[in-house]
């Protein structure tokens, strides 16, 4: 293994690139995608789909889908150089969501820069984030592995259903922000999060367990490990909002309150909901359900937040999921290095600061 | 097989329902999705899924995917109705990329009532038109046929194929509306409807083919059928656009020229800049590159089209194209009603008005 695991993200690019290079030529069109029926275009599939999708990759991201799989391979004895087109299957699919999210969210920014729907229009970049949802799937096909068939269907098989409940969670956190009532239960707002963020997790697990041919409590005990560090730093992302946005309210010119404004119904939000006095409550409904809101509001709902004790909830919460998450892999034979890693990665979900 | 085509629509309907209810409930999502790791929201999941897909199936559609499909089958000796679940296959990836296509190309009207992201905003309708590129999907695995691992494998690397090669051809297609120039050769424009369109043709072919497990040779033979059939019917679609423009221009109220107004790089157009006067082609070339356009300009662009020729030659270019997919299939040994059936289905994307 590499010394730290940043060290994996120019061999993760470069495995990218295989799979889609940075120059597209008729060469490579007609070895990854067959021989055309008449004629392909290499200088417009450049601009639909490799130019939009390595910018995107070049402005960062720390690929630890990818770096979390090839920890995975090693656990299991394997040489994670070795399988690193793998490894580009839930780093491709997660930026291709991200694209998709910001065309749905109408976000202005991503990673620093423009959002790409506004670089390269809407149609580009929705169709090149949707290009990313098929691409690397193809790598199963490609079979670097030499994988027996079974193998081969069981990977497939599992995309289909984890990518199934991806769009599952999706979908529902899109209605939530659309409704006015803050109506959902802890339970249904940490569903959303297991679909929504913790399949990309799942398919990390799954997928290093099957080329590997793991029992099946086996890929379970990765399966729900990952599920619950996606979950843990789901949540660690609204406390951040919350308290990035605590910090910075009143300072010139920073956006706060992200999540407020967008109406979002996080897991603090439902429990201030249930934790206030009810005229509180109905005051935080209030701002969360307005189509605008002046800074003042802002600061009153996030203020409605830390008073009913919401903060400390969900951190208690995502620490409680970090250590489920390290409980669930606590049987398993992975050498010290390897379980030592794995426990980082659900400390860092949780105590990153931006 | 039922009395005309038309006929297996209220079946194919049911077929899909049964994939994706109308009302939905934790039962369907248990079974359909899995156990939930904490709870669904099956009144979210209605709204941002189910209640957005059938407004959109129950607008019409002649669901001729799913009948190609279904017509096939009864021509390798099976019996249609045991595979509709199959059939919905097509025909759901078909309806999910025209809810993408209509948000990556900001349409009004959809099937004669607003397009879906008019009506449910654009997240709900780009999740539900993704979702429904894996949603179908899960077909393969539920298995409802009992085939061999192997024909399973073959079905997902199938569609995994055919699926990277419509978003290649998307991808051109959108490209090339953005560009100015029109540079691009007539084989490249046939290579874009051969992927963007052509691909889901080729499964609902290969779909066929895998399942009755047919030799490779009539599985390419279909394939090359649908392919070259829903050229055809592209090219029969650019081709109405022009002669429904020249037949309507001037009537008071009557939209008209959508193509020429897109900028859209139809055989046509491609055609017409070989073929005209220098100084006409230029001409051609300013209106479809610029951004607004008088009725008089699509006019004149209309008519440089009908002096060059380029509708007869559209039009003998989807003659022979369907020629060509009948011949495709000459040696099968489909039965004469199965062969008739497919080579109504030639003419049909030809002579249709509408």
């Amino acid at each position: 293994m590499r010394e730290t695991l940043a060290d994996w993200r120019p061999a993760i690019d470069e495995a990218i690139a295989d799979l889609v290079p940075r120059d597209i030529d008729a060469d490579y069109l007609e070895s990854f995608f067959g021989p055309p029926t008449y004629e392909y275009d290499p200088d417009g599939i450049q601009r639909a789909l490799s130019t939009p999708l390595w910018d995107l990759l070049d402005r960062g991201g720390k690929r630890w889908r990818a770096v979390l799989f090839l920890v995975f391979m090693e656990g299991f004895g394997e040489d994670p150089a070795e399988y690193l087109p793998y490894a580009c299957i839930p780093e491709i699919l997660h930026n291709g969501t991200i694209i998709v999210d910001d065309v749905e969210d109408g976000a202005a920014i991503r990673r620093g820069e423009p959002a790409l729907h506004r670089v390269y229009g809407r149609d580009i970049a929705l169709n090149v984030g949707n290009a990313m949802y098929f691409l690397p799937l193809k790598v199963i096909t490609q079979d670097p592995a030499d994988l027996p068939a079974g193998r081969r269907l069981a990977a497939y098989e599992m995309l289909m259903h984890e990518l199934n409940r991806t769009h599952l969670g999706q979908g529902v956190d899109i209605c939530w922000h659309n409704e006015r009532e803050v109506r959902i239960s802890t339970d249904q707002y940490l569903e959303m999060c297991a679909c929504k963020t913790g399949c990309l997790g799942r398919i990390v697990a799954r997928l290093a367990a099957t080329i590997t041919d793991q029992p099946a409590e086996v890929e379970a005990a990765i399966a729900t490990y990952a599920e619950l560090t996606a979950v843990a730093f789901q949540i660690g992302d609204d406390i951040l909002d919350v308290e990035n946005s605590l910090g910075r309210a009143g300072e010139f010119g920073k956006e706060f309150g992200n999540d407020i404004r967008e109406g979002k119904k996080t897991l603090l939000v439902i429990h201030a909901m249930g934790e206030s006095e009810p005229v509180r409550a109905q005051r935080l409904q209030a701002i969360l359900e307005a189509d605008e809101n002046t800074d003042d509001e802002i600061i009153e709902a996030l203020k409605i937040l830390e008073d009913a004790g919401s903060i400390e909830y969900a951190r208690e919460r995502a620490l409680e999921l970090a250590a489920e998450a390290r409980a669930a892999i606590d049987g398993l034979d992975f050498d010290a290095e390897t379980t030592r890693k794995l426990e980082e990665f659900t400390e860092f979900v949780i105590e990153r600061d931006e």
